[in-house]
């Protein structure tokens, strides 16, 4: 014990971030290594008619040149309907049709410029509703209704819901393109040995399912192949699956018999790497004159764009808060997504939430208004309470919902200036205050039949401890969060320990760093692990002094008195008595932690994450209404993280999270014509930068989780995900318009002011 | 089970070495790194007066320069009679005087140029018999009488022994300086990040010992201390101790605030890493007329040079073959160990029992004369059968000597060509055929308190293996053996394992390489992590089939029924099952061996090593009474190893070895003048090359060590020990002149044939 739990612990990785130690893939230089780059469809929708890569393949320093018919063509994605290389047609503007090795990134450039496509343009698709239409194009053939997925959920019965209701209201939200945004650009290393084995330096967020998932699309058997990840620039969900350039390396490393790197340059990045899907969401709530919910009733039309990834499985999460963000007596949701020839999405922090709630908060507020309750009451009134279990089957053991709205709106001063802000404000500028609240999965979520998280943990002579994990850092925090649970069990400094976490051949196993699981999966892992050292340790400090292991503690570096505090044994030197004698041995202990949470059944329901996380965010505005600009003055957020682990860290996911939040609803629009992205480059796509980051007052509500690590639950994704509802409501506290499409541009939010002053 | 054990198995990292993908340390380029070097004393014994090095300082491109007075001055090496820079005084030519670091090797070398040292000389010592005459130099003055070491062992009663002998004879060996000759030679990397932890990346053969040894010359708690090993281009015993290079390049690292390489030229590795030690050896021996040994009275006088690394502690290993190399009713063992002013020796393969199997051997072949029994006769009759305990208590639960010596001289047809050869031959060029056998360590050496190796097993979700081995390779192909015995245990193929064994931050702890315990100790911890992988393997399998896991086993890939050796599962499946279950779990398994032996007692008596191996070598040669020349024409060798691993491995050890041994005796000679080496270059040095490699008939005696995994012992040294003695016997079978000094030149042998004959 170290007393560090909740403590305000500096990234372990801060220092060489900040001096410039860290060595991210673009400084990784292998003997031998190549540059390749990726030549991309021009078009949308077409046939490849020919491609000559002759000239190409002729310029000085091109080691290979590959297309579709050098690649076996072996199906990727989440959807299996992607090819690394496209040899027959083209779907989305970013498609690969061919790839370069070179020796430097200017050659490979030239060489791409060399290559000659001949194309015949086909009848393109840009909106959902026109690919349903009668007659449509067809995109992909295996799917004729240009539909690779859809599916109903039920619970209760809506049409008896909609008979108990007073009120029904109905509104369709649109929500947009936005992209991740990584400060680290997408990319990747190959290298063959002369065995045959493969390293792969790789960015993915999945090191273990990257492995068998890129194994038969490259032909490399999953245990010849090695995930090295070097540091990483930012995830947030952007590297959740394989994508073509991966496979695309790997061939052009066997083809040139060297390592071939692929970095992205930031305008492939806005272009080629996936975005948040946009989704036409229609929502009808009812609601009894008492306040009490009766039904939700919900139809999604999701953008899958011209290939499946991650982003058409948003719909499981966007059900959760359908479903049980508040109690719901009914529910009836329908989701059908619909390929077009525009980019096409991936995982994305919050991962549907930010659209489901947007529209459910957004309805919380007005169905409020129509019962003629305050915002903060119809929520309490509907909000559940620790104990119960959603009738989508998800056990809320801890539940800070009422705290988070309680504490928010109190910290805001929410309801007094809401009133306020209602009356007519003089000038140009109105204030308006909003609330929204949001439930995500705190606890991981069994999207596989294992949502485990492996730990070795090995002692040296001297007590510091080497921690190895499957879970990976992408900047989230989860090494120095690893560290702290294993310092606290162990009772030595954080800086006695190293987290070894981006080598697969090194850590087990790991499902992957998605669903806001790695402080309480990976976390419970390293803890546990600890603890089984811990219980040698004392064992052993109880054996050599003669006392009961019950009664003594780890702490400050020694074996103590777990009463008085009194130092029995130096770690180090008990660490040494057990190693340094004739039946010597040494601490390390493996730990794989699999949490008590289950798949949902074909009905889609269960308890499928250990626990839930809770939120309630106040926004504060301006809307200037001759402009049309909307200012965020300040975020009051309260949040149920089970328990502090690390206070600067979780401030940070909580102020990174808002700030997301803000641009997805304010300022972030990657902007699809046509399926052409407009405006590949930060100059053009507004990222929230320092200037326009308002106050952000966050308060933790600490329910301690009774399966979470030390009590905490999950919350990397939770702050990104009510804000653009409390915005909507905010801004309709200052000027009575309610917006229901994204995000809140001055243009977007200057038309509809005038047109409803008209 | 894979049918692996005992087959040729080409080493895993062969592949490597052959393309050139293998990257050295000289390979390795950090950001920022500079080069050191390192300016040496060119006195052998001297005060040092002054130090400028304000020119080398103000030369473009150099970033540090220090000398003493830069440093703490912690004493470092075995004896820690060293310190990393000398301020005071230098005690031989290699001796560190100050270092630079610069932005390129050529830079760092011209700085060397502009440092000015003054110094006064002192009277010298170049042998160990004026070191110890009355007012003599003193050397250091801790030791005024130039003694670091000296010690008496005794079993028996000599004196008695003496009186029981018919036949005492008495002899002076005279063992001179070699080296190494790593194909690497040495280096290191020192890394600070900005917290202050150092990475070394460092050629060292104990990398657990090397971090707590290294950690209070440096000033950096162990735990900060992170040593990677890159390949190692050949170690033999050399990079058992910290040298000054070491903490040099820690210090030029921390000055500089850059990470810093150093790597030696040849000249300097010639000059500036240890020798095997030189020594003066009086051996006494007394025989009964049947042939039954009596006694050995032993004195040593050990050329320590300037100070004290391990080659002062060969003593200890010359004891053991002085005590226990055939049955020794009676001995006693003097040995002094003297500071001079010439370079000073390390460890190197045999570690002493060259020197004194040298001795014992040579005495065995005048002893069986002195009788008149022919020298197999002679050995047969005085050698140890299993089950005995030496007087010096070492217990030889299994013990081939004596099959060893039938096999090498019945295949070599020793006893016939022997009388051949001793009658007069015709011509200048005489032949001769030489018998000599050897005890060594085959299950490690407790000179520490534990001697264990730890073993971290994990496996992947497709049958692919990694194992975390402490134990380094450094050449000897213990990597290949380790995967061999877990490939074994496990039933899978060699090329689905991978051996993890370079970085002490992951892997867990081991003594270090050396006592020839790798595959004795390493393989037994791997194998026994391996084992309770299989059983959970097993156990899974038999729970899922309904059946008893005894009756399984693991076999090409799959759980079998042992008896019938049909399929039941695929291994990976099984993984798999195990895995993706809803209380899922992933085999890991941890295992620190430790050998069950003791450290000797204050009689330096005891079972020091878990198993012990012996060995017979018989050559034929040709001595050209002409010229000088010796060529040996065959080596016909029979090794004790216990149990055969690596059939192609084991064969390159014993011709590794056997050439090693052949350079002792015959070429190599680090020609040492008032203190200074002579002949610092391979044109000077004579190293045994292809051309002179004779024909090796090796074969193996597998006695089948019943704690040896899969029956093993460790044969690393042993196949160098013998060869030397077999070659004066041979040459005395050949001439009737017997040689008592090496090596054996032409122009030495052609000295004394000359002086026989007059």
């Amino acid at each position: 014990m170290t007393g560090l739990i909740g403590k305000r612990v500096p990234k372990l990785d801060a220092p060489k971030k900040t001096t410039g130690e860290t060595r991210y893939l673009q400084d990784i230089e292998l003997p031998g290594m190549l540059h390749g780059k990726i030549l991309r469809s021009d078009r949308v929708h077409a046939r490849i008619v020919r491609i000559d890569t002759d000239e190409a393949k002729a310029l000085p320093g091109v080691h290979a040149v590959i297309t579709a018919k050098d690649t076996p063509g072996v199906p990727l994605g989440h959807g299996k309907d992607n090819t690394p290389l496209k040899g027959d047609k083209v779907r989305c503007i970013r498609d690969e049709i061919a790839a370069v090795a070179a020796e430097s990134e200017e050659i490979a450039e030239e060489a791409l410029r060399l290559i000659r496509v001949e194309y015949e343009d086909l009848p393109a698709i840009f909106s959902p509703a026109d690919a349903l239409k009668e007659g449509a194009p067809v995109i992909h053939g295996k799917h004729p209704d240009n539909i690779p997925f859809r599916f109903d959920y039920a619970h209760g019965d809506v049409d008896a819901g909609k008979e108990e209701s007073d009120i029904v209201i109905e509104d369709t939200f649109t929500l947009h393109f936005v992209t991740h945004c990584c400060m680290g650009v997408s990319g990747v290393i190959a290298d063959f040995d002369s065995s045959g084995n493969l390293t792969l330096h790789s960015l993915t967020q999945i090191p273990f399912l990257f492995k068998k998932d890129i194994s038969p699309v490259i032909g490399v058997p999953p245990g010849k192949i090695r995930v090295i990840q070097p540091v990483i620039g930012g995830g947030f969900g952007s590297k959740l699956d394989i994508y073509p350039f991966e496979p695309i390396c790997v061939f052009l490393a066997r083809a040139a018999k060297r390592p071939v790197r692929i970095v992205f340059t930031r305008e492939e990045e806005f272009v080629a790497s996936p975005t948040r899907q946009p989704v036409e969401l229609t929502l009808a709530s009812g609601v009894k004159k008492d306040g009490t919910l009766t039904f939700r009733d919900v139809r999604t039309l999701h953008d899958n764009g011209g290939y499946t990834s991650w982003g058409a499985t948003t719909p499981f999460v966007i059900m959760q808060t359908i479903s049980s963000l508040y109690r719901v007596p009914h529910c009836r949701y329908h989701t059908t997504v619909v390929y077009t020839n525009n980019p096409y999405s991936g995982s994305f922090r919050g991962y549907g939430n930010l659209q489901a709630t947007f529209a459910v908060e957004s309805h919380m507020d007005r169905l409020a208004e129509a019962v003629g309750m305050d915002p903060l009451a119809f929520r309490l009134h509907n909000a559940q309470e620790p104990g119960e279990t959603t009738l989508q089957g998800m056990n809320f053991d801890t539940c800070g919902l009422r705290e988070c709205l309680e504490t928010a709106s109190a910290k805001s001063g929410f309801l007094e200036k809401r009133r306020a802000y209602r009356s007519k404000q003089a000038g140009p500028v109105r204030r308006g205050i909003g609330i929204a609240s949001l439930l995500h999965v705190g606890g991981g979520a069994k999207i596989y039949r294992t949502d485990g998280c492996g730990t070795i943990l090995k002692l040296d002579d001297f007590g510091h401890a080497t921690v190895m994990t499957g879970s990976t850092d992408i900047g989230q925090g989860s090494e120095t969060v690893i560290a702290q649970f294993v310092a606290e069990e162990l009772g030595i400094p954080i800086s006695a320990i190293n987290v070894v976490n981006n080598d697969s051949e090194i850590t087990p196993w790991d499902v992957g760093v998605h669903a806001s699981r790695t402080t309480f999966i990976a976390g419970n892992s390293a803890l546990r692990a600890a603890k089984k050292a811990k219980d040698k340790l004392l064992a052993a400090a109880a054996k050599k002094a003669d006392l009961s292991a019950d009664g003594l503690d780890l702490r400050d570096g020694h074996v103590v008195d777990a009463a008085t505090g009194k130092p029995i044994v130096e770690l180090g030197k008990l660490i040494r008595s057990l190693h340094f004698t004739q039946r010597s041995d040494i601490v390390m202990t493996t730990e794989y932690y699999e949490p008590p949470s289950v798949m949902q059944d074909r009905e889609f329901k269960g308890n499928v994450s250990a626990s839930y996380a809770f939120g309630t965010q106040v926004v504060e505005l301006e809307v200037d209404t001759e402009t049309g600009i909307v200012r965020i003055l300040k975020v009051t957020a309260a949040h149920d993280v089970g328990r502090v682990i690390n206070q600067l860290g979780i401030e940070g996911q909580v102020e990174g999270g808002v700030v997301m939040g803000i641009g997805y609803a304010t300022t972030e629009h990657l902007v699809v014509e046509e399926g052409v992205v407009k405006n590949p480059s930060f100059r053009d796509y507004k990222l929230v930068t320092a200037p326009e980051t308002p106050e952000i007052d966050s308060t933790f509500i600490e329910t301690i989780d009774p399966e979470g690590p030390a009590g905490a639950k999950g919350i990397g994704e939770a702050p990104a995900i009510c804000i653009s509802a409390a915005i909507v409501n905010a801004i309709h506290n200052a000027t009575g318009v309610r917006f229901t499409e994204l995000p809140l541009t001055p243009e977007r939010v200057l038309r509809r002011l005038k047109e409803e002053r008209e």
